[in-house]
């Protein structure tokens, strides 16, 4: 396996690959010559630029890969999601299946598509217990979404299901960011006010117990995330390293991405946020990642479904930069 | 020829067709079964029963077009555009040999294109001076853009290329909703601040020459609009009557769009609006128009190609709504 233990998969953020410079400035020395007002595509024009760079070539969507980790979480058992916990399996099945949302965007976008669900028989522990996972536990699901990316992908998605997800990616996001319970919970799937108010006490428990590592995201990713969540972790890792710029999902995918984030800086470079959901804490989060999202569509499923949908954005972006016409090439004049 | 009067083509906003409500109805009963978190998918879902009423079945989009028309503006002697003239024929040429950005957003979403320039060596009147248009020509131009939507559609983009109409449709803007030129001018394809405020008083010279006809919107359309402007009024009320949903794009798009909203307030309730531009005087016009953007990614080009763009996301929506399992057929536990 990648990876024996949390310090070696920590490690392996030092010195992480930069992007291929020539690449990103042929990109942009192309996109100037193109036949519109310079900026006129706006955000399209960074986006070709930006993949030109991580892929290290004139950009492609050829093989975009979706790849979703599920998980069941302890926590749960404490009333925070609105949805019974054996609702994970049973949309994994619906995954294998080819009937869930997200298996219609990845048809959609030509995308390729796995579901990796990580012993769902064995739910995490309480995080307000004891630690979710055990460091062999964390490592071994780090590893799973590690190994998911294909070398052969130009592009990719990491998304999850999980029923109770949505009160990790709170957790995690306090531990990293600061902010409370309160702070960073969300109705999720659809719970009521009181029940967003026991998810706020409930994430502060969490905190509490586990108070005296929050100066580690890999420990905060141990003891307060999940499986599916450390899986994202490894997936969005290893793409960097396999050269295939990602792009991050909701707020559970944001808040495993920002886990990375917290141990280096530019641990994200090679991501774009491909929407800004309605769960309220993704808005916040994306501003500490300090990522502008490129779809703002009130979603809030999760499965990747976010970030699929902006496959189409991406598509739109590299197809005007490779396919378009130079002002020269069609004679047409240019700003007088 | 459609309509022989501009009288004839205000009739015909009156007893609008109205959408199909069971169409609609039955799009939100599928919806709800699906498995998702009920509202998860956001404005997907909206989009869905919103195209399912106004096609009248199940929301397909196997036909999309792309329709663009061109015209140019005798305003531009006035040197409110930072391109000449000839440019709009140049890049009529450009769409023809498939080199523009909106060329390759169809093919990206397999779209047909057509481009219809109409009398680019006979620009319309300088507004200041007289009418942009006779009667004849500006109904000439309606009935061109009404014939351009095909029956066998069913998604319709309507865009323009015009050296000068930003100026156009700010002209437009202020006489429909109020405000002077400064309220409505912006950059266009890349003026400067000192040509911003030209072109805001060139605006207020028309208003003041055509003050007496600002309470007609079809009035407002002949003396202050252009043929391209006119064409897309036509076509947008064309695909009302055949059953079109449509996409507005950009400023100059949507200024058009108005022309029928303030005829008659529900004119464009087949029409969403794609995207908001980076034009300053499109965020405003939206709010008129009470239409929220699907997409906000600074582009500022015309073409059609923001509305082009949002069809990623239509397809996305539709594509979840008609292949989406259901909780029953998939086996899944609904809310505990």
């Amino acid at each position: 396996m990648p990876f024996s233990n949390l310090e070696a998969f920590h490690t392996k953020l030092n010195d992480l690959p930069i992007q291929n410079s020539d690449a990103a400035s042929r990109a942009s020395a192309r996109d100037a010559t193109l036949t519109k007002p310079p900026g006129a595509l706006g955000t399209l024009e960074e986006l070709a630029v930006w993949a030109a760079g991580w892929q290290g070539h004139q950009p492609t969507l050829d093989a975009p890969q979706i790849v979703i980790f599920a998980g069941n979480h302890g926590v749960c058992a404490k009333g925070v999601s609105a949805f019974p916990p054996e609702v994970t399996a049973q949309m994994v099945a619906n995954f294998e299946n080819g009937g869930a949302a997200i298996n219609q965007l990845a048809k959609a976008f030509d995308a390729s598509f796995s579901v990796h669900p990580i012993h769902l028989e064995t739910p995490t522990q309480d995080f307000t217990a004891e630690p979710a996972m055990s460091e062999a536990e964390c490592v071994e699901a780090i590893n799973i979404g590690w190994n998911a990316v294909s070398d052969a992908s130009d592009m990719l998605i990491v998304g999850e299901m999980g029923i109770g997800n949505t009160t990790i990616a709170a957790a995690l996001s306090a531990a990293l960011f600061g902010g409370a319970g309160e702070t960073w919970a969300g109705p999720g799937t659809g719970i009521s006010q009181d029940g967003i108010s026991l998810k706020a006490s409930v994430i502060d428990e969490g905190l509490l117990r586990h108070n005296d590592i929050l100066n580690d995201p890999m420990a905060i990713l141990q003891c307060l995330g999940g499986r599916e969540l450390a899986a994202m972790v490894g997936a969005i890792l290893s793409a960097r390293y396999k050269k295939v710029p990602v792009i991050l999902d909701g707020f559970v995918s944001c808040a495993a991405a920002a886990i990375l984030a917290k141990a280096n800086p530019h641990a994200l470079d090679h991501c774009v946020a491909g929407h800004v959901s309605a769960e309220p804490g993704h808005i916040l989060l994306l501003q500490y990642l300090q990522k502008t999202p490129l779809l703002n569509l009130r979603m809030r499923l999760g499965e990747g479904s976010g970030a699929a949908l902006a496959l189409g954005i991406i598509k739109g972006a590299f197809a005007t930069h490779n396919g378009m016409a130079s002002f020269a090439e069609a004679g047409v004049s240019t700003k007088g």
